[in-house]
């Protein structure tokens, strides 16, 4: 076997399937979001993103800065230890508390990601229940389906949303047996949200416990920015609720919440907990007056929620095709992964923007788009410039559009 | 199914057993390592922490927190997405540049942590290459072992550091199949040493790849930090070299690098590295720069061995026995799990050291310890206190006392 041959063939199989991925190398600027610096062979270049998950841009705002650098000056940078050896400093602890209260639980767990916390405690949960089965929504994210597949569980996948197919799964499965239904809030491509309080009574029904991602959420929806299950009043009814800190919250690291008993249960047995540094101490002071910052101001999500909305009303002025969903995720649908490329490549290169493509397999072939995710910080003219030169590429690239709303 | 009830008696179970696990809470200082403030229920406490991976205090070096400082200050916290959607910087292209640089390699790849970068690149090796087997030292840590599950191969599991079970094995493979041979060069509880050198021989003769974990070597051998391998003269005869940024280096994050073609397979097909927000900038920047430090100063490896030596002599002196080996790692034997939980509460409580007790199922039965890891900033009247109060505990306990070493 020659294994150089072998990986440069599979890259090329990739890349004549249009899939090979360049990244965009970025320098972001603090004070200064969404603007960022373009580094190209060619030299370096001004962009506006438009395809941030520091979806609030938290990650430049002065209190969590000064906390980061405080912790720094502080603590030093890291850890230096995994939790149980060393590694759990009172940041650490003070974090937990902070996630425990934000979502009404009892406890918290913190992890380095929020791809951990969804593998590490589906498989842990999964793998140690006896018979246990997870009823796991289609559209999933990948660290939902690789922590369900790693604990060889017996596994159903129901239809994305699709409370029928739910209750006809549950039905069918021995209510004696552990069940966990496995699920997210908001669905970060297409932007639409759970009926989490309708599942929430399919679970009671069914004796199965409830497993929430509201990765894409937390800081976003509810008073405090508790998430999905906040804004519609039913944290509590929710067994568990995982989240990261990396995107609204504009740091790193995931966490899950629930009862004491469940948290202490996934700290005992969770091998992605138990055997890896823990975060730096200096990362959990920023997350948790990132998380404290949101649980008081609502003023980021009223103007995050009115730059969406003006996106949206523009993008139907100009005809221009979306996906439409009640929540802060706008895919402009372009169907086809070539077009989706070159009109992202011309934005950068032409227009200053940047918004990657979201190519199969992310998403469905056919349903090729590009993701875009306004922020507070995105001015009235960064949204014209974008809308105008999108409408530019609409017309380069012979795409339809709909009709044009006045 | 009452969940909590099973979370609950599981729990029970694992106190029972004696391995239930409780945090020490700890506040580190800077510009203070070692010594850090323990909190208890009762109060806060100094202690000198004597079982930290921040094995040479650079997670307090002036050099690598003005680095964070000034990332933070230039670009923010978070890197705010994924490395393909928006969370590539220049920060951590450079990165990735120094990690190549450091293992003399074509590419590297950045992952958020150690566990990370094993686990993801074992099961994408070991699932994408059609019919591959891994041959896996038995001592190889969770990280890998998961990896390895996961990816569903084939795998043998050879006597730890032993070339001729290893070859014994080798020798029983089809010589066409894919063949990795994972094993660790420093070994985190017993601190030996992997024979680098004769494993590339084998695998050379077999046509195996070699992935090699030097976690717990990187920043503390060679001449430059590269290792094991680089202190051996052979970083260049291993396929694929992975560490953590997280213990000598004293920041976080996970690597590995390679050849361009293997970086580059696994950064396409990864979910583990596609799916997960990038690591701050500020992270990035910090680990570059511990790394460049200890790329050009051995000032702090050497007074590391020396500390290393001069508590090993002292043990000696006094007849506490404790594992011999070549590398940094102090394994102080108790071998009764009450007894280790003992002196290190003991340790703890009264005479303001912190060491935590190694216990089952981290290391066998029988062969529990007081993990030792001395630093470049521990002093000598430290280490007097450490040995004098082993000596007393030793004494309490009433436990064996090897030869006393003039
Ligand atoms: C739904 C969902 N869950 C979990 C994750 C992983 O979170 P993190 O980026 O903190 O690893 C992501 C995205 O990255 C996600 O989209
Ligand atoms: C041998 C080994 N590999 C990998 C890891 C994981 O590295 P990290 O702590 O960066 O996740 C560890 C310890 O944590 C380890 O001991």
């Amino acid at each position: 076997m020659n294994y150089e041959t072998f990986f440069q063939t599979e890259l090329d199989k990739l890349a004549e399937e249009g899939n090979y991925r360049v990244f965009a190398e970025l320098e972001r600027h603090r004070g200064n979001f969404p603007k960022a610096t373009h580094y190209r062979p060619e030299g370096k270049r001004p962009v506006t993103v438009w395809c941030s998950n520091d979806y609030l841009g938290m990650g430049q705002h002065p209190v969590v800065l000064n906390a980061m650098h405080e912790a720094v000056e502080r603590y030093g940078a890291g850890a230096g230890g995994t939790r149980n050896i060393s590694g759990t400093t009172h940041e650490h602890v003070l974090l937990e508390r902070e996630l425990a209260d934000l979502h009404g639980k009892e406890g918290a767990l913190l992890f380095n990601s929020g791809y951990m916390s969804n593998w590490a405690s589906l498989t842990t949960l999964a793998s140690k229940m006896p018979g246990c089965v997870v009823l796991s929504d289609e559209g999933n994210h990948a660290s939902m389906i690789e922590g369900i597949r790693h604990s060889r569980c017996q596994k159903r996948i129901w239809k994305h949303n699709d409370l029928a197919d739910l209750e006809a799964k549950l039905a069918e499965l021995d209510p004696a047996q552990p069940k966990i239904i496995a699920f997210e809030s908001v669905y970060s491509m297409d932007g639409d949200i759970a009926p989490i309080a309708a599942i929430c009574d399919l679970a009671e029904q069914y004796g199965a416990m409830t497993y929430l991602d509201e990765v894409h959420a937390v800081g976003l929806y509810g008073p405090r920015g508790g998430g999905i299950a906040e804004r519609d009043g039913v944290m509590d009814r929710v067994d568990l609720i995982e989240g990261t800190l990396g995107k609204a919250y504009g740091v790193i690291g995931g966490y899950i919440t629930g009862s004491h008993a469940l948290c202490d249960f996934i700290r005992s047995f969770a091998s992605g907990f138990i055997f890896t540094t823990a975060l730096p101490p200096a990362i959990a002071a920023a997350a948790r007056v990132s998380i404290n910052h949101l649980k008081t101001s609502s003023a980021e999500r009223e103007l995050h929620q009115r730059q969406v909305a003006r996106v949206r009303r523009k993008l139907d002025i100009m005809g221009i095709p979306h996906m439409p969903n009640p929540s802060h995720i706008v895919p402009v649908m372009v169907g086809d992964p070539k077009k989706c490329k070159r009109i992202s490549d011309r934005l950068l290169d032409a227009y200053g923007i940047y918004v990657q493509p979201i190519n199969y397999p992310t998403v469905p072939k056919g349903t090729e788009r590009l993701r875009i995710t306004p922020s507070p910080m995105h001015t009235d003219e960064d949204i014209d410039h974008l809308l105008d030169s999108l409408g530019e590429m609409w017309a380069e690239c012979a795409l339809a559009r709909g009709e044009q709303v006045a």
